[in-house]
């Protein structure tokens, strides 16, 4: 069976196409600025070259159709008619209370999608959006949702409430939710396979460091906490956002620089974090370079950075009552040997012994960087949300028939 | 020397008068309702029978005139005349980044605090016009402030300082400060002395958990890190206030309820915490009360607050790679033997073992609630803010002599 995963964006649609048989990738890309005068399209057909051209598309059934269209190319194709293509799933971003497993597409489901507008107002209308394109131009096709929320439903409710007044849960459904479920639930998965030890025997930390980053408890298999809460906002410091700071800063900033609701939203989310303080740069790897060079900021951004993640890592391994497994993953977590070198020696306390060579070695497979000695281990996971993605869809979509 | 130790506040003023010859309490009291109709003063002189009485007393400079009339009361005084009074110390709620000590009230002090009413509006405005009133009625005497946030002034501004924009900091002064200095301060001196250790040698977590609470890292004698930020919001979950929550639920409520600044302020300071999640009380007596009888929000709110509890717990024994001593003081961290046990059992990983026995006794004294064996020593130590607002006025006017 062949599915095509989708994580449709206000403005951009990225695709993969995968052979279930093997699990392997046929071809993935992405259509960017959709609506705009001249959006981009770069498709990549693995074992071939990549392809790339502008045109106009205007909205996301376009879009759906553009891919569909290369997908099935005489040259740059990987399948020879849309009808290879069995099922398709999409990423959606909030899931609220409803959803706590991956679903099939049915009217219900886009309902609630939409009831969730509210909690997710930048992704989940764009999601549906990809949902009803794929419709036009699959007719017939199932289709699944996968939720970066569902993972961490698990969550008990000392965990998931903030002491604020309930009728704010009651009415607006303020209560943390959690982001990178599926990415936590990948690599969780795929750290005890190569440790080769049930998933459920282990007390986890995974950290999803990327430009967004969050960390989850994981006990008996089960997130029982994570680092997101209501939005992707709260937790460790990001690239362009805040984390965790004093709630009485946002009314005290709101009346001193006079922000309204939006700009003061928009201030956390995008113009703090990593950047504000380096002054520089949202990526970690522009900041440890400029940090290397002797950039002050760039090391203060680089210390409370690391310094908001060993915090994190101690308050989980309190909430578990201790760790064995700390993972990390995505693009910093699995590509800056000098965040996780950091982050390693000074958690020594909790029996992390990081072995430098491992630590430093280049690879795109899952691997342990602790010493083999060390009590708790220390693991590098690529992540793979797609796949995820495609795998719940492949399952559910078994299972219907 | 006898010195007064007042802490005013915007509509009371409590008072303790020591003798510091050996650092006893001669009297203590409050005036409560200042600027009201009927203004309440209890006055307590040790050994002797509470006197208490309705008045009018129209502002703070009454207050003091009150206060001093009655520690030179014929029948209730405890010194025969005003002059014995050789010097004031005041609590004061907010230094700001100037005062990393207690320092002895000039022109330029009293400047200082003033130019710091926009980060503790209710407080530091109250505390000058106990300054004030305090000239006016003992016009020569030596007055010291001690601050609330001095002792957290060693923090790094990796602690200190928040992943927003840097022209908050450098345009309003929005960094993390804390408050409860003076206890964090008395506690981890007096727990050093019981453990018969140099401070300095200690890693060690403080707990001051009362109405309001907070957590504080003391490493090498100093603190690294605590969990009220710019203002007592930021941290713990609190009786009536959230401490940490998304930062991005404040827009969002703002938004969906149509809640001012003040509003918005006063829904997280006043109306969440304990209060707010059981639905019943503030106070954790009244909680834990209504938990051991089956309430199950009050079973909540109990959960939510330790678990909150535990997480500063590890995060700050990650921020220190290690911990030796856990202290809990204040009304409840002081009271609350159910607390420290829920607190301490949930930690064993850190090699916290809690001797049950010890933690069920009742006593005013310092003392170990862990075992003998327990690699991290766990103490209660009931604080002292006045004893410790005393001995640094009593160091500072004997310096200036």
């Amino acid at each position: 069976m062949k599915i095509l995963v989708i994580n449709a964006g206000s403005s951009s649609l990225k695709y993969q196409l995968y052979d279930m048989s093997d699990e392997s990738v046929l071809a993935s890309g992405r259509v960017e600025r959709i609506g705009m005068d001249s959006s981009i399209v770069t498709h990549e057909p693995v074992g071939a070259l990549e392809v790339r051209d502008v045109s106009e598309i205007l909205d996301h059934v376009s879009a759906v159709k553009r891919v569909i269209d290369l997908l099935t190319h005489k040259e740059y194709g990987v399948v020879t008619s849309m009808s290879e293509i069995e099922a398709v799933g999409h990423r959606i971003v909030h899931g609220g209370e409803v959803f706590k497993n991956s679903a099939l597409v049915t009217m219900e489901v886009k309902k609630e999608i939409k009831r969730l507008f509210d909690l997710a107002p930048l992704h989940n209308p764009a999601h549906l959006m990809g949902i009803t394109a794929v419709e036009n131009v699959l007719p017939g096709v199932p289709q699944a949702v996968v939720f970066d929320t569902a993972f961490h439903q698990t969550m008990p409710d000392t965990s998931y409430l903030y002491p604020i007044p309930t009728v704010l849960y009651r009415r607006h459904g303020v209560r943390r939710y959690g982001f990178h479920g599926t990415s936590h639930a990948y690599v969780s998965d795929k750290a005890a396979r190569v440790l080769n030890k049930p998933l459920e025997s282990l007390k986890m930390i995974t950290c999803h460091i990327g430009n967004g980053a969050s960390c989850t408890a994981i006990k008996d298999g089960k997130s029982i906490d994570t680092s997101m809460g209501m939005t992707p906002l709260e937790g460790l410091m990001m690239g362009t956002r805040s984390g965790d700071i004093d709630p009485a800063i946002v009314p005290f900033v709101m009346n001193k620089e006079e922000l309204t609701l939006n700009e003061a939203s928009s201030m956390l989310n995008k113009h703090s974090g990593m950047l504000a303080i380096s002054g520089l740069s949202s990526d970690m790897r522009e900041v440890t370079d400029a940090m290397n060079e002797g950039d002050k900021n760039a090391k203060l951004a680089f210390d409370m950075y690391v310094y908001r993640v060993k915090k994190y890592i101690g308050a989980y391994a309190a909430a578990m009552n201790g760790l064995d497994v700390l993972v990390f993953t995505a693009g910093v977590g699995e590509n800056s040997v000098v965040l996780r070198k950091a982050v390693m020696e000074g958690l020594t306390f909790l029996g992390l012994e990081l072995d430098e060579k491992r630590n430093a070695a280049r690879s795109k497979e899952a691997r342990q960087i602790s010493t083999d000695r060390s009590k708790v281990k220390a693991l590098v996971v690529p992540t793979n949300e797609e796949l995820l993605i495609a795998r719940d869809t492949y399952a559910l979509v078994n299972e219907a028939q």
